[in-house]
């Protein structure tokens, strides 16, 4: 098992229940089920059209509960777009780190610890959307066609989804370690 | 997305608080947690050695919910201690499948449904403990260091642990699909 230092540059968090566009906040909570207050906390969700094998709207066990996004990621989507930045807020990130660039090639399994003893476990990449492109054309209305643009330039580059293994208090600024996964030498 | 089709050969619960050995029955109910009335049923756990990154006892989520061997690998591993067979009942399996000989290395993030609606997705190898080795000594007395010699002959042939993604009644004879995750084509 390789084991990584990361920083936590923002906290983010998704609490007008109308848009899926995050904000800053100096520290959260996480508990089991997700981020205390954020619009994709829960144990459950209902399925959606990343889930095509349960009708739309079942109850299914959330194993999107936080996302995390990398500054060198969003780096990389900003070049391949020719914008000047991309900001967390818009892909909807709970999570904005860096010192870890392959971020999104995370394999499933790996724990991503917390100075507090929280602790979350990866869930996989998150896969591509339409509504980050949208909320990006927005913030560079010169820039054509960003919103379907965004969907190739994005892609392994959109971080990971996340559930919580232990829960705990999360603070800008916090040193993570990241436990990557090796299936030769799988962790438990 | 491979998807291959295997049959449930039997349904296991251990509902003896002092015991990890499972029993058969005809049927079960798969809910958020695990099955309903197993040892293993809950959304979370206390840590224990396999999470060395927490303090042993430590609520944890829990991935190890419900617990699958397959046929083939309980044939192989009797092969390899030299003895006639190895039940699922010694190994504390849920679930005894057959028709899919490469379980153990279903990926993460895999899908196993059955005809009820009911699903699982798979959460990695169950990483080898040594009480089924003590188990098995017990049922075959005059074979010398089954307990210790388990160890080697279940490497990579224990099965999987799998969390429930969606509640419903399973069936012994239950024909199941396997929705074979591809980390280059992830689902989620």
């Amino acid at each position: 098992m390789k084991t990584s230092l990361a920083k936590v540059n923002a906290i983010l968090i998704a609490d007008t229940p109308e848009h899926f566009v995050t904000r800053k906040v100096s520290s959260g909570y996480l508990e089991f089920g997700g981020m205390r207050g954020d619009r994709h906390f829960g144990i459950t969700r209902p399925s959606d059209s990343r889930q095509p094998m349960f009708p739309k709207g079942t109850e299914i066990f959330n194993r999107r509960q936080v996302t995390i996004v990398s500054m060198e990621d969003c780096e990389k989507i900003a070049e391949g777009l020719g914008v000047e930045c991309i900001s967390p807020e818009w892909l909807g990130a709970n999570l904005f780190i860096s010192g870890f660039p392959e971020l999104t090639k995370l394999t499933m399994g790996s724990r991503i610890l917390f100075p507090s003893g929280a602790g979350l476990i990866c869930m996989g990449e998150n896969l591509p959307c339409t509504y980050p492109g949208e909320e990006i054309q927005k913030h560079y209305q010169h820039h054509p066609k960003l919103a379907s643009r965004f969907v190739s330039a994005g892609y392994k580059r959109r971080g990971i989804v996340c559930l919580v293994e232990r829960p705990g208090e999360i603070f800008e600024g916090d040193e993570i370690q990241i436990l990557i996964n090796d299936f030769m030498n799988p962790m438990q």
